[in-house]
């Protein structure tokens, strides 16, 4: 008879294998399938979430995890602890919410596809009042089943992206941030920009993909175990032994799709370099967003920015790219750091970046907490972008409060791992080179198997042993500190 | 409370799901996957079969099949045989029996490739005792299960891949070709040979690729649902709303590619036109191989190398590759219908290749039905291929009997379906041309609409709901008849 421990692995591992196969066939979806393929594939894909939902929501493993739990040792405490977790969330919302959720998300983010394009807030505002009502029941729920846990019903949501990152961390980070940048942008934004590229400029995207997967190569990247395309929006999947990663080409400037490729090499390397021994089992995986955008965030803009490293990449430019050789790593560097209070998020800079962020974590946090409707939301996003950023969205909505996919089905409690992953980043950074003193020559060499060799010690390999923050402290001494993020850019662009 | 027959669509919807789960993973893993990614995608692709079979081999649907047989009426009768007969062929084996097969296959293909290369008989002697001893048991429990259906163990077998054509049927077709082709050869391999292309030929692949392109676009393949890769070896694989082929190309030879893709597009055309109503069930599922291979072989050899076509798509040819101009359409024609004996199967020449076949076909049916043993396949291969094709393997087995892969996992009864389709093709395209006598003019112009509209009104529309040889009859007026290939041959080539 095969220990309760033995039966829970057995359940996980079969559960394991049909997320392998929804991963893949969604990177197929996203990177390979021609358009006509959509039901088929959705309706697939569906099924193996059904599977999924019924294997891993059965009751009985509840006499499992007893015994399991009475009798783990070691490194089995974490594993059944983890098993655990995913059965618990699996099983906390009724049926019926969990269905109107995914009817009410689908409606809304279809709709909103074509609202944005005209603007139209009032429209979205009739679908998205009921993503939020059942947002608010979801978040109700999930605290009540763990009040201990959770301290606002907006808790319990960050829980689901930011695991171990509470309310309270998030806003002790956010408010010092929120004293610094306002002043630091102002500052900046009055420096004249002087930028790279021109209009004519011509780089073939045959010999930009060679240099992606070049500078991929020197980030440690295995292309036995991976691989890069294109995508209309950058993303990695996958991980150990078979890691996908895209980017995306434009004709005349080079240095957005090598820093996606470097961001999402970050991503890829994080699930690349979890514990072998683990890869079937929750424990095994990656911690939360918060930890795994550290990761990104790290290879883009600690790692690829760093001045050395940029004056190596730039060689590599300049090989694969003989009309870039008119930009030297100086120019390059400037253009990669121009600092400009914008209005979409996904185009801003690494210094008003979290502005945007802070702005959508006070907006949901209320909206979850029921400490605002979304009626006011236009109003309040003004608001806060002229206090944060001095720009005024007024009724443009498009470029405001319709922007983001995130709300539109319901991913409330994502967008602070965008901010505490960038905080983590530096903190994560400023660990790394405090004992490795000889990074600057190592990276003006192209040398990166250092980045990797630590991160691989303190982050990659301890999987999901331990909570964000333990994971954290360990690997630099403290929780999430906002002040390493102002440290950085504080060094980089004052 | 749903019908039998609705809880039997249930269930074989939710199995064409997991169907569609595999043929992409497949695809990937042939096309896209990196190496390392192996382990992970058989663990998952094991356990969506074992999902699978656990699925339909279940016990409580005899009760369903019962009802629904006792109630079906019109279309649904059809549908519930197709059903039917899938369940009885996933509960026939004991359990035993297909892990034995499965680990003997695994083994065997595993140590094939080595052997191969090293010329080793008696090393893959063994192995393959074993696969023919499991092949044997496997036959006679098949064929015990249904004794009023098949005269021969070997006729259990067959029915796996070309159902509906029994060995009766077989030996006669390759009874005929046998009478004829052997002549045919010896007169046509002392013709003088002048083939195309010079080894300092060279055209791009890329305008290759889009050379492959445009002619499937002109056999009618519809790019928003499906699309054109590389592979080693050429398939097709998935079907309406999402058709995946791949092709090869060579660096100094164009034309090999395009009858590859010519023959892929004829696999995904039917698969893309079978009955969409009835795309999730077995009965709207493609007939056989035979059948299969009928639609591959029109579309390469009736329809590519038909003269007024060859002389259209030499237009296509030499837009998209201008240094192919110094050949002429006659010049490629004869390039790509040199016959010529020769020791390999898969590069035979439309003359030589039934008698590689019927020589597989003589010896596999003789071994499953007890009247050979391994041991003398060399020498009756050598006897053979000297009677048959003027040439002696002698002890040179890599070029012999161990080129191929097929009976190396034990896929008995597969081989025939090749020459089966080679007749079925030549049968279909004479009926077809009976009905559009103007085809010629119509290919000169590079309409092949007709083809399709023909095709799918008499094969693709038809699915699964006549057997292969009523659709024969249907079609043609005759069951499978070896006049019509050899008359093509004739026609052709003399």
């Amino acid at each position: 008879m095969p220990s309760a421990y033995q039966q829970l692995t057995d359940v996980f591992t079969r559960l394991a294998h049909l997320d392998h196969a929804s991963t893949y066939l969604t990177w197929d979806q996203m990177v390979m399938m021609p358009e006509q393929g959509i039901e088929r594939r959705s309706q697939t894909l569906a099924e193996l979430a059904a599977l999924r939902h019924a294997q891993l929501s059965n009751d009985a493993l509840g006499d499992w995890f007893d015994e399991a739990q009475a009798t783990a040792t070691g490194d089995t405490v974490a594993s059944v602890r983890e098993m655990r977790r995913q059965w618990d969330l699996s099983r906390v919302l009724p049926a019926e919410l969990v269905k109107q959720q995914i009817m009410a998300g689908a409606k809304c983010e279809h709709a909103w596809r074509t609202q944005r394009e005209h603007n139209d807030w009032d429209g979205f505002l009739v679908n998205f009042r009921e993503v939020v009502a059942l947002a608010r029941e979801e978040a109700r729920i999930r605290q009540s089943a763990a009040p201990d846990q959770f301290d606002t019903p907006y808790d319990a949501l960050l829980d689901l992206h930011c695991a171990g990152d509470t309310s309270e961390l998030i806003s002790e980070v956010f408010t010092a941030l929120k004293a610094v940048l306002p002043d630091m942008i102002s500052t900046l934004s009055q420096r004249e920009t002087t930028g790279a590229f021109n209009d004519n400029d011509h780089y073939p995207i045959e010999a930009q993909k060679a240099l992606s997967e070049a500078l991929m190569a020197q980030l440690g990247f295995d292309f036995s175990a991976g691989r890069l395309d294109v995508s209309v929006h950058p993303f990695s999947t996958g991980g150990r032994g078979d890691a996908r990663i895209t980017t995306r080409y434009r004709d005349n400037e080079f240095m957005d799709a090598l820093l996606a490729t470097a961001h999402e090499t970050g991503h890829a390397s994080y699930e690349s370099g979890l514990p072998a021994d683990w890869a079937l089992l929750p424990v095994g995986g990656s911690r939360n967003m918060s930890i795994h955008e550290s990761q990104s965030l790290l290879f883009e803009k600690q790692l690829l920015l760093a001045k050395p490293f940029l004056a190596f990449l730039t060689q590599l430019i300049h090989q694969h790219l003989p009309d870039s050789r008119q930009y030297d790593a100086d120019t390059l560097w400037r253009h990669a750091t121009v600092v400009k209070p914008s209005f979409v998020r996904v185009e801003a800079d690494e210094v008003t970046y979290p502005l945007h962020v802070i702005l959508r974590y006070e907006i949901e946090s209320a909206l979850i907490n029921g400490d605002m409707e979304p009626d006011a939301i236009p109003t309040v996003w003004d608001e806060k972008m002229q206090q944060y950023l001095g720009l005024s969205t007024g009724n443009n909505h498009k470029l405001g409060c319709l922007q983001d996919i995130h709300w539109t089905d319901g991913a409330f409690g994502y967008f602070p791992s965008y901010t505490l992953g960038a905080v983590n980043a530096a903190q994560l950074f400023h660990a790394m080179t405090e004992q490795h003193t000889d990074w600057e020559q190592r990276f003006a060499d192209g040398d990166t198997s250092f980045v990797r060799a630590w991160l691989s010690e303190h982050i990659w390999q301890r999987g999901s042993f331990l909570s964000s923050q333990e994971l954290m402290v360990q690997a630099t001494g403290e929780t999430t500190n906002a002040q390493h993020l102002i440290n950085h850019l504080r060094a980089r662009y004052l």
